[in-house]
Formats: structure tokens, sequence, C-alpha cells
């Protein structure tokens, strides 16, 4: 999984059904080049700033009730900042 | 999930006939190398220039009616350019 | 999907037996880095020097007749060079 | 599947439900930039600067008794460094 | 699909009953950045040196008998060494 920052929310009134419902946050990695910010679908309730958990691809479905077009999701907000040894 | 600004069409006459029906647009990152572009389907009709919420690998199939071999679709046409916080 | 030229062949006597039948072809990416050469299934006959759209990961099952260990799949041929706005 | 040295954990209180119960570890390539750390699910125990084998994307769930929204996850501990010849 | 080099080898004693039977052969890609080595998992018999061709993801599961968490495997041993053209 990939740990990231939220840094907003986007917003799109054409999509596809089976998004309505999801927060659209703008995640930048925390570790790798931060610039590559993505979108991952939330349901926790992440705020901006927040750090959060997020899993990919076909994964996210497990995390879902229903299947959903979502290649990220935030599966968890993280209680602090990762404390990695050298 | 990626944005991406829509750059352009393909047309491919000799293609699977599961992708019949699909418009297929050039689309470059809105973050990270915008040289990078690929080629999303799209069924909402995005347009050029447009901004859009892409989804990839095998989460597309859940916007699709049937299956299909796609790895990026567009689930979205984003409202208003993004604004993160710094 | 991913824009690729196709840049050779090559020939694996020693393989699954799903693989059998396909033509495995080099593909330089059109956009990108285009030292990163892959391998791609193919049945539609694309040729030497022709511009292909390929599918990638498991959505490339949905262009087989059945299951097979293939993670990119030539699905069309494109018509003609893309044309992207600036 | 990548080579991973473990770096340390994260806690986080708040993540879906069927998240509970695995150690979530702080991955670094072994090779390639290592700089470039993600967070891998474990069960087997791997303890903290020990190397181990990871698998990713949706092949995780074939190592879990149930599914979980999981894209890399600890199949196995090294015995030892691997060496590569030149 | 990937082409690779087979580098090496790796021994995990403790590690996913699902993955005793395959040997883990670490791999340098044979495009791109050679130091980005990786594990494949092989039933196939390749040998230090040799030149194969690895499928990645979920596709892997197509090539076994039956599922395990493995998101690289080699399903080919390439005859010669590819000849791209200019």
């Amino acid at each position: 999984m990939i740990l990231g920052t939220v840094k907003g929310t986007i917003v799109s009134t054409r999509k596809c059904s089976n998004l309505v419902g999801f927060k659209l946050l703008l995640i930048a990695p925390y570790y790798g080049d931060k610039s590559n910010i993505f979108v991952a679908a939330d349901t926790i309730g992440a705020g901006i700033g927040e750090l959060v958990l997020i899993t990919t691809d076909n994964t996210t479905q497990y995390a879902l009730d229903k299947s959903a077009p979502i290649d990220a999701f935030v599966v968890g907000i993280v209680d602090a900042p990762p404390q990695e040894i050298k």
C-alpha cells in the first residue's frame, strides 16, 4: 500500500453512476516523488493534511460494499508519521 | 485514479470486436510527466482539452456494461482544475 | 492503453502450453521512454513498424478466447500516427 | 515479486475492518530506489531489518484466508542476501 | 511481458505454503534499467544467464495449476537474443 497526504478534493458532476457517494481526494505520495499526485476514493472521512494508507488496483474492491471503478482507495488513516530505521 | 487532459483521439479500424463503440482518447497526465501520453476509452463524451478522471487496470470493468480489453477508462469529467494545498 | 511500435518478434520453444499460437512482438512505447521495450502477444497480425494499441494486465483476458498468461496484448492496429494538441 | 527490507511499522486505528489483524510494515526496496518506501501487510512475523519477499496487486489474495484490501503482502522471509551474478 | 536475464536464485524457508515447489529466480530486466532486479517464480527450469519471458500481476495465475501469491512468473525461455529494428 502507499502512504499519502490528502492535498484536496476534486468534484466531478458528470461521472459513472457507481462513483456517486465517494469523496475523491487528491493524494500526494509521502515517500518518493511528492509531485505525482493521484486521486483516491474515500469513505472513511480523511481530512485535508491527514496521512492515509491507500490500496490500489483491483484490491480496492475488497474494501467496498459493491464493485466500483476505483483503482485507489483510502483503507486507513495513519495515527502518526512513520519512523523508518536507517 | 489519474487526472488527465484529453489531447486527441486515435482511430483503429482493425481492432478487437469488443472495442467497437468506445471512443479512444489520447490522455496527458495532469500531474507528473505530461509527455507520458496514454490511451483511455470513453463513453461519457469527454472533449479535447477537458480534464478527466481515469481508472486503470481491471477496475475499468466495473464501469462497463460488459467486459472489454480496456486498461484505462474515463470515469468522470472534472468540474474545475484541482487546487492542492502546499 | 499504450501506443507502441512493433520492433520485432521473439521465439520461445520452451514455453507455457497456453502461449502456443500467439505471436510474441517486441514493442517500443510510442510515448515516453522508447528504450523500455516489452513483449506483447498478438493474434491480429501486426507487422514490423506498425503502430499498435496494447492493453495490459488482467484486461488482456477479455480479448482472448480462453485465459492465457499474457499481460500485454495487441487490441488494435492504429490507422495513422496520433496528433496530439499542445 | 519484490525483495525489500523491513524499516518499521505503521499504526492505523481508523481503518477498514478487514485490515484488522494484519501487521503493516514499512518496506524499502532492496533493488532500485530504496527511498520508495511502501507498506506491506504481514502475518508471517517479519522483524525490523529482515529481508522479505513481497507479492503485489491482486495476487496477494492467494496468500490470504479471506479477501482483504491489501496490494502488497509478505509471502516469505529470505534466508540470506541474494547473490546476483554480474 | 518482460524479457529478463536470470541472475541467481533466492531461498526462503519461512514462506507461504502455496509458494512451496516454485524456484524463485532473481531477474534483471533485459530492456530498461537492468539494476531493477525482481523475483519471478519458475517451474520450467530456467538456468542462470538464460533469457526468459515473464508475465506479471494476476495473469500469472493462468500459467499455474492452482492459485498462488506470485506476481511474476517465467512463461518461456527465449531461443535467441531479440533483434529489434531501429
